[in-house]
């Protein structure tokens, strides 16, 4: 079974790496790291990720997985879209974790359609066309999204459910000792102090204004 | 602040990028890269991650991440406990996650000190000296290791509170949405079923028992 992690610059390496090492210890999967260019890809926080294969040279996989992060000037330059319409029709599932989602959207995949995806860009995605939920996790035919970055862990252990059954989903969960305990409740909207989610909105969205101004210019 | 990230053959690409994704978001933060060499480190799931730095570049650092997976070549070779006994010293805190735990051993971070390890390496872990714990996160003095694999979200997570304090991180905290759901209560000892302990448990000491006898050859 081959799997394509989708590489882009500014993308948030979390994003690709929870479903990676849930899918990547899966029963016969051959991974395949997919980029512009087999240049090391630069993330969001400075991490390099070297892709194995390029979007010209991979023509099909069994499922596809696009991380999110700032996916702006690819959302403008249209590659990855590109490549997800070619490509998403040979793959049996096709996920998004967190901003990744509106490159899915951008191509054209998620139409009226449920989805979800990181909670500071609900509009954003709103506006590509989807019907954006506040779930975790989404499943809409052979499509499923998840929420921001740490959500694309839980898509994978319930995707791998979904392809290779429970017994094996747990067994998975056990071996990244999937227990989770933070030192805080902090981790969604409902749950974040007040003053916590105002500081992180206002950086997140400044972030995103600064980077849709791209797009607008092409 | 620098934050050097240690990357060796075999490891597990989710041990390092869950801390990095918290850590390399926080105020100040410097992230490096630190391999044997500049060539990419192939995963034990195939992912390749490019080194920044080298051993030999790399002197100090304010914060040091050791991941785990299949450390054992690493372990026998000594190279990178030997860089750990040098910048150790020069570090505010020194981690660990998962199987990691045993290379802080190597270089003598943890005789007779708790420290914990992923579930599957505990007996290991105490053969080389440390007061083996099963809590998921344990800080002892200036090192602080983690359970196995996903655990080092939540040990990044404790160290962002005690660097830079609760509201940071909690901010860190719900800009990578961790608020787990996943689909199955499957991720420890305890609570996977007996039948899912037993099988991973199989695999994984099997493939630790082939590593381990490496450094037996040696």
């Amino acid at each position: 079974m081959d799997i394509a992690f989708v590489l882009y610059p500014d993308m948030t390496a979390l994003d690709v790496v929870g479903p990676y090492d849930v899918l990547g210890h899966g029963p016969g999967v051959t991974p395949h790291f997919v980029a512009a260019a087999l240049d090391p890809v630069r993330c969001d926080a400075g991490m390099l990720l070297a892709p194995t294969t390029t979007f010209a040279e991979l023509d099909r996989a069994d499922v596809i997985v696009v991380p999110g992060g700032k996916p702006f000037d690819v959302l403008a330059e249209g590659t990855v879209a590109e490549w997800l319409r070619k490509v998403h029709p040979t793959a049996t599932w096709t996920t998004s974790v967190c901003t990744g989602s509106t490159l899915l959207a951008a191509a054209g995949l998620l139409a009226g359609r449920r989805a979800t995806t990181h909670w500071a860009v609900r509009d954003l995605l709103a506006s590509l066309g989807a019907e954006v939920s506040a779930d975790r996790v989404v499943r809409e035919g052979s499509v499923i999204t998840a929420a921001g970055v740490s959500a694309g862990i839980d898509m994978a252990l319930t995707l791998a459910g979904i392809m290779w059954g429970d017994d094996v989903a747990q067994g998975l969960q056990l071996a990244i000792e999937y227990d989770p305990r933070p030192p805080y409740d902090s981790g969604s909207l409902e749950k974040a102090p007040a003053e916590v989610v105002a500081a992180v909105q206002a950086m997140m969205l400044s972030d995103f204004s600064a980077d849709q101004n791209k797009p607008a210019e092409v």
